[in-house]
């Protein structure tokens, strides 16, 4: 029997519980061993659960019962999940967490931790929900040098993004629908502004590179000046707007970027729509790959977890080699990014020969029911020399990166 | 410096050097060792390639050199690759194959000969070329009982089908399109027929169970009865004929066919195209997951087989486990399994009367340019129920199973 802890009965932990308890069986034999959860940490109690025995409010009684070998985190956020985990694995125990902030911020330190000691530190729920990535990346994709990874990392906002172009509506509509349907959050800033698809693309970067990606340092734009204007433009031209998540690599340089862009249906990741994840990986010699299922949602997430509850029982004293330095990868300036940009302008009467004289010949798009304006897209340019050319265009409606 | 020896310098053989020189770095970065081509064993010489020096024509040279600690076999077809793989086992070596047959065949076997030696019989390139799928359902969906894999598994078919609704040409245009692109063997049996798909959602299917799932005991049907026609109907539903090759658990059974069905873009391998292929897996707690990539090619299959190596390097004398009972999963007959059907019958006066009397209320279909038939889709029905109405109809021009 290993004993676990569970940190945080919420969705994701008390999902936990719920899938350990229903797939029990499967679970022990793939483990070797049946799985026990023996403490759930919370500030809460839960009377008429069958776990309220269980519930415990002080962290030191599961860092001080050498029974306890892993440690299962779903409080989110840095602190105290941090220190609870660091003392977690000083305390011998290994770990297991879906907590995206703290795996980007102290993924690299922690994972050393673990190295150090013969423990393990796992954390495929912390991107993707279900989707199994942190894994293949770590095992299945170890012949390649990644040159691309790009993913669709965040169920709010491509929920939001396939309703408006489903049903014609703008972003607040969308957005409120989403939030009575429990996909977004009352306060859907971490989502919609892009900070959560930020961190999740930096901890597959810092993995597909083996050093550190400060999510600080990614260019990061969210869908909230996405409007149904564009969506129409969008439809225009064959193609979708999605919130892409991207890290690229060119000539020995990386660069990374979060932001809507223009998609068409040669890319793999264009039926991704509604609450569903999709990763795009390139190899230099896989190719083209594609990983696709439910980002976020109880089940989903927890089923990862407790992958990652079996991986460590079978590991319990050996150490899973994931290549992830503390030394600082440093991103290339998206300035010297090249893309083709798509533009919406005040129309004028001499808006035409202004855009001819500042871009030369662009491709005209228009959209059924829209007027008033004048919308193109570029030949493909730097975003330096993009945003050089736009600080000359009065009335500039909105600028989307096209991928195609 | 870890040796490993290559067997049979075909495609796979040469793309598995290829690839171990171009990512050598970083291949050794994530294996904790170099690795180092020791033998390539052929039947030819290689005079000029810079491992003619590597050759041997003799299996033994390398089954009792001690320094060979990874044999990699790429000869295809059950002998002599399973005395040559077992032998090697037998001798302490672990052994990667990208070997279809092979697997099917004897996985169970040498996987428990390599258990109890402490060493790894790997198989990765075996299903879906280079896109990682026995690893993440060995390890990653863990947590999941396994309720329904189905593939787009093989890519020679997927490119024909596609030729075949992207340009309206019939099945022998497209197929001599395929051979003449090096996309079908000249003997294309294998492919055409389903017997390849089939033994991979063998494999795949007996991973997913944990049971022997014999290759012969699954139902399978090809591509080459699929028609321009029907292409003509599939298109006016909105949908694609696609071969898929299924395992599904229902009430504790299993059933598993290749046969090709008519999807539409809602479902997820909708979008598998070409020579792609994809794999959708549905667990009891993770849902829906699919993984995509090229399936088949020299290097995508190398990528597979070299990150196999990797993990064999790191798990020199730990075995990775894998669970694969020798014992037999008896299947299902497919007799009971209920589908849609799409059929197409000759028409005559009393055509419609017919199909109402034993078929109750039907979709009729209607594609341009066709005539002198009459084609529907019926309700639910099993397979049984299906053979048994349809062999009462004179003249069906064709049967395909729907999925929608």
């Amino acid at each position: 029997m290993v004993n676990i802890a569970v940190l945080g009965y919420g969705t994701i932990g008390s999902g936990v519980v719920e899938v350990l308890k229903t797939n029990s069986d499967s679970i022990a034999k793939r483990a070797g061993d049946s799985i026990e959860v023996k403490y759930v940490l919370d500030l809460r109690d839960f009377p008429g659960d069958p776990i309220r025995d269980k519930v415990v409010h002080d962290i030191n009684i599961i860092l001080d019962d050498p029974e306890v070998l892993i440690v299962c985190e779903h409080m989110g956020g840095v602190e105290p999940a941090y220190t609870f985990v660091k003392n977690a694995l000083l305390k011998g125990k290994s770990v297991v967490t879906s907590n995206k902030e703290l795996v980007a911020k102290h993924g690299a330190e922690l994972l050393n931790i673990a190295k150090e000691r013969g423990l393990n530190f796992l954390f495929e729920a912390s991107v993707g929900g279900g989707i199994p990535i942190i894994r293949p990346l770590n095992q299945s994709l170890t012949a390649d040098e990644i040159m691309e990874i790009t993913g669709i990392l965040n169920g709010t906002t491509n929920y939001i993004l396939s309703k408006m172009s489903d049903e014609g509506v703008d972003f607040d509509t969308a957005l409120a629908e989403a939030q009575k349907l429990g996909f977004a959050e009352r306060n859907p800033e971490a989502d919609v502004e892009g900070h959560d698809a930020c961190r999740k693309i930096a901890i597959l970067s810092s993995l597909a590179f083996g050093m550190q990606v400060d999510f600080e340092d990614i260019y990061t734009e969210g869908i909230t000046k996405i409007s149904d204007i564009d969506i129409r433009y969008a439809k225009a031209l064959g193609a979708r707007i999605k919130l892409f998540a991207s890290s690229i690599r060119e000539d020995e340089q990386v660069y990374a970027m979060v932001a809507p862009v223009m998609i068409r249906a040669d890319h793999p990741l264009y039926s991704v729509n509604n609450v569903f994840n999709g990763i795009f990986v390139k190899g230099n010699v896989i190719g083209d790959v594609m990983f696709y299922g439910s980002g976020a949602g109880k089940l989903p997430t927890a089923s990862a977890v407790v992958a990652d509850v079996v991986d460590a029982a079978k590991h319990l004293n050996k150490n899973i080699w994931t290549i992830w330095s503390s030394k600082k990868l440093e991103l290339t300036n998206i300035d010297r990014i090249q893309h083709r940009f798509f533009l919406r302008i005040k129309d004028n009467a001499k808006v035409k020969e202004q855009v001819a004289a500042l871009f030369g010949q662009v491709e005209e798009v228009r959209a059924e029911g829209v007027s008033g304006e004048y919308a193109f897209i570029t030949s493909d340019m730097t975003e330096q020399e993009l945003n050089e050319k736009k600080s000359s265009l009065a009335d500039v409606l909105s600028m989307i990166r096209v991928r195609f």
